[in-house]
């Protein structure tokens, strides 16, 4: 339990509502340092007054993931209903609902918390976890250092006819060696014409020569995560993949020197995309530059072309130009940077191409 | 596309709501066949009014991914607003909204909406899930296959010193091995003290002579998951596990044998918990007895104290009693059934007490 993020958020409240109603989830872990894993299937809050105390209102399934925080605990059964709980509880007034909720139960909350009114919690909580403290920081930083180390061994387990789901396996297998508590998310790796798929599902493909193969991927540690991705080559490159390769390498250089404490992020963001634009390559730019990392993948401050937010020191973002050239093949390089006074960047590997 | 289930959910609509608003998930996946691997950041919906064609509107960054699908597309660039285009293309009526959806997007769209009403999507669709077709028990029973597989073969692997988090990577390699596209839920090991705690996460702990062992995993084969649950044993048992052991499987053939169509889900649940409660071990069940398997892990008929859905021949369903002694040791035996006029257990894994 963090009080003093408590705290923070109760100040934030002030002046702008009267509860937020905080879901399992990484909200809940940012304020409470525990994240049970929890299906969405049954209602599982931390309510936050603005000038009360805070408690939570979980199934009692769960009553041993929360023995640790020191709040009151309202406890129910299946079958009971926890909305009804909620209502007794809240008086009338604007409640910050969880992004993250489920619609089952937002929608549930609206229908027996008749004549409140409703607001996203986002909203507030976004700005206030974007920067992030020195403990914080210190975690991300075990996060990246796993993913380099495990970047070192991958390169070395790619070999004609394995399947990207295979060499993803190791990959996650590398992770857990190297101390991660587990995955940030679902490990990529798209090769051949796959790579040229951004959000390409990792399958069986075989990986063969004359492959690009992007591999995105991070770890978790201690609730932080990590979010790297290199594009490495099995065989030999022709020109044309050296010059896209160069491209991007270069829009990323540039999008992390740019960065600067006011800067907005959407500036950001067209400090990579000028360059890949001056190259031709515009069009095959096809996603943002970059997103927060913290307890979430993506966070703010999202660097896209239109989020006018105004990055501060503290911040911890990924910075990851691509381009797709379609059927053939795609390049994406993508380091996570803190921003003190300049970006620096927390993930080390080699962005020179690696070739195979 | 599955347009026999577009047809089936536009026939239950009629006379109930005129639109549903079916996010990317679970649902998106059991209509379209196509399950795109987006963020839920992202608004990414399939709208099925219920007396006209159903269209997608989606992040221009995922055509990839529903090029297969025969609808109109009404695709958005970052930063366009898709909850106007959604406020244009409905008509003022009773919406339903996706259960998974987050509040974020149900939020907005009640305020891009104003004067419609909203209720949930499960209000309808749930029951329609719940009835598998041919095919889609034929993909369940590739799924169960695998988890049948890897289970003769993670015994084999058990040895004093193995992490949980080992066991589960080496266990979660073996469905990859066997053929399973994916995991259908993060692999569950909880050794010793641990797998009393019915939602124990995956850890560091290793494990030991002495320790009870529950391995709670499932795979997914082409969007279709299996789910089975067995305690093992490294060492000499005791007669107090042995008693608890043959109480819990005592209890699961209860409830397979008890099923049959007509009963009342509840009713599967209770047949469970009377033998355990028999054998003074009910404060110790702390959960429910079951759950429906398909595209989701968790979906109908939920085999709670308190569901009356009756259940119908086609439903595909875990049976999964415990029983759990706090600081010490717990029990859960889980397998697959699908009812045909009789509960046939899909997963075929030894019931009997395995020890190492």
């Amino acid at each position: 339990m963090s009080e003093l993020k408590i705290k923070k958020l109760q100040n934030a409240l002030k002046g702008v509502a009267d509860y937020a109603i905080v879901n399992v989830g990484p909200n809940f872990f940012y304020l409470t340092g525990v994240w049970p894993l929890a299906s969405m299937e049954r209602p599982f809050f931390l309510v936050v007054p603005a000038d009360n105390e805070p408690f939570i209102v979980a199934p009692e399934l769960y009553t041993p993931d929360i023995k640790n925080i020191e709040v009151e605990k309202i406890l129910y059964k299946d079958g009971e209903n926890p909305f009804s709980i909620l209502a007794k509880r809240l008086k009338k007034g604007i409640v910050l609902i969880d992004d993250i909720m489920t619609a089952s139960h937002a929608l549930r909350i609206q229908m027996n918390l008749d004549g409140y009114s409703f607001d996203l919690l986002s909203s507030i909580i976004s700005k206030l976890r974007a920067v992030k403290s020195e403990e914080e920081v210190e975690l991300i930083k075990k996060a990246t250092n796993i993913v380099d180390k495990s970047f070192k061994k991958i390169v070395q387990e790619i070999y004609s006819g394995i399947t990207e789901n295979e060499l993803a396996q190791v990959l996650n297998e590398y992770m857990m060696y190297y101390g991660a508590d587990g995955l940030a998310f679902e490990t990529i790796v798209a090769s051949g014409p796959n790579s040229a798929e951004p959000h390409h599902l990792t399958g069986k493909r075989k990986i063969r020569k004359g492959d690009a193969i992007i591999i995105d991927y991070g770890a978790r540690y201690r609730g932080y995560v990590s979010d790297i991705t290199r594009t490495v080559y099995f065989g030999s490159v022709d020109t044309k993949f050296l010059e896209v390769y160069e491209t991007v390498k270069k829009a990323q250089e540039a999008a992390v020197n740019f960065a600067k404490p006011g800067v907005e992020a959407r500036e950001i963001d067209r400090a990579a995309r000028s360059v890949i634009e001056a190259n031709g390559y515009g069009p095959n730019f096809t996603h943002r530059t970059g997103h927060g990392i913290g307890v979430e993948v993506h966070e703010q401050p999202f660097l896209d072309s239109y989020n006018t937010l105004k990055i501060e020191n503290g911040m911890v973002f990924t910075v990851e130009p691509g381009i797709y050239i379609e059927g053939k093949f795609g390049v994406r390089i993508e380091d996570d940077v803190i921003l003190k006074n300049r970006a620096e960047r927390l993930t080390r590997s080699s962005r020179s191409l690696i070739t195979i």
